[in-house]
């Protein structure tokens, strides 16, 4: 057990992200208190049956009252609501931070709906699974994995430091970058890879119903994979793509010229630009695993 | 142990098909005798030294002598210099058989290299990993797994029925197609998948350095998943791309024509269209575990 970092921990929204930081901050015991809000019923059932939390809610203005840090796991598009409504609750010098994929818009609305008297430390831990909801967590889930954190500039140094120690606690390494080129580093690491497969994904369920059965039936030759990855909650996904649109069309583009370049070469039976690419990106894969993150 | 279904086996091309084949059929009793043979002498040194099989050469017309079955597991560009090489030695009756990723080509120009008293059975195992060598192989890499022949109109049902059961010994479910239709299927599940993940890497690659060692970093939250697929054996995928190439196109242009739908829908902030694509991927993903093929 570590020393405390926190008292009071609130966690906002509590899905496999939520849940997770939870399970190891109770593990590590990195804080004394841990409140869990959630706007769903089944959600709140599923905390209490595997007592995930010391208190549970599905009010944010409870749920932050006298927290010491508060954690917003929700999707993107409900961080004003839920923003709103703590705002008026917060302890005065209370951390509020969040685990949201796209760090951009967090940083520019976020401070407006808060009080002048908390302390703003955006986050985003790089980890996760296909699955969704509190009962998908695990403990051991940040460890190992990055924790980029996007203070805005004048952020208190303190309450960045504390954040950190939380993540590490986890089993996090840190990092930390301004949030625009955090969203332009994920589009490409991420959001990308998640709307390729998505699409992909969708493409084969267009098939005729027999034609479907075929692909479901001989997935393991490469489709699964990216179904994996297309099982990914469907809110919190929409939010992504709507909230960093301009860094997603950019990649998307190159992506694109790319792919078209490949066709080309297909078309035409370019052997040797085939080869050339497959031999490159067999290098990107030793440096990840040789880094690992594999 | 099952009885054996063949006395002696000749497996050309020994890399992690060939040697996965010849670790099922040696721990299963499929066979009398294995016979290894490939043209690189790091291969045949790696098969010696794990005794992957009971003899080994350099020359397909050795390998072959005697042999009640053949199975060809080289790239597609290497069969017709293989079935060159070895069709003099074929012993009478003997079954003919391989596992290339693409059948069309193997049903159109084989039966024209090999001697007409000789059975062909092709056929085509899906499964396999980004890992390439005869190290890289293990003994239930097929178990569970669809092995799909294609044997064309006029086949003895015997030899398909005696491939079947080596097959079946090593675990595999057994599905008969005609080879047109598999090219389809394949390109959908198979070839597509790996072409778009080559694509994406390849993107990530063109990037400037400092954020190449950025995806390498966060490569954990999508990007990692597709470096896998896109680290498969270059000289195969060239091979696969090169002979399936009006079906790869085909799908390739109504996922393109996918991509442009939902490049609109970001652009647009279409949420609606966002979060309807994302439910209905999540339901593919439901049927293939249920199908057991996650």
């Amino acid at each position: 057990m570590s020393k405390p970092v926190f008292g009071r921990i609130a966690i906002i929204g509590f899905g496999l992200i939520g849940s997770s930081l939870a399970r190891a901050v109770k593990a590590h015991g990195l804080a004394r208190t841990i409140v869990a809000c959630d706007d769903s019923a089944d959600a709140r059932a599923t905390i209490l049956r595997l007592a995930l939390a010391d208190e549970v809610t599905d009010d944010p203005a409870a749920a932050v009252r006298d927290a010491d840090l508060v954690v917003i796991a929700a999707p993107l598009g409900a961080y004003a609501g839920i923003a709103t409504r703590m705002a008026p609750a917060l302890k005065p010098g209370a951390i509020v931070s969040d685990v949201g994929s796209v760090k951009g818009p967090v940083v520019r609305d976020l401070p407006d709906l808060l009080p002048a008297n908390v302390h703003l430390v955006p986050g985003h831990p790089i980890a996760g699974t296909e699955n969704s909801g509190p009962a998908s967590g695990f403990e051991t889930l940040f460890e190992g994995r990055w924790f980029i954190m996007t203070p805005p500039p004048g952020t208190d140094e303190e309450a960045v430091r504390k954040v950190g120690d939380l993540w590490r606690g986890c089993g996090s390494l840190i990092e930390i970058m301004d949030a625009p080129h955090h969203d332009k580093v994920l589009a490409i690491t991420s959001h990308l890879p998640h709307l390729i497969a998505y699409t992909i994904v969708g493409t084969a369920d267009d098939l005729a119903e027999d034609a479907q059965s075929e692909v479901i039936k001989f997935s393991a030759s490469g489709f699964r994979d990216f179904t994996r990855i297309a099982a990914s909650d469907p809110t919190m996904w929409r939010d992504v793509f709507l909230n960093n649109r301009e860094a997603v069309l950019e990649m998307l583009q190159r992506f694109t010229e790319d792919l078209t370049a490949l066709q080309r070469a297909i078309r035409i039976s370019d052997g040797g630009a085939l080869f050339d690419l497959f031999t490159r990106t067999r290098e990107i894969r030793r440096r990840i695993i040789d880094a690992h993150q594999a």
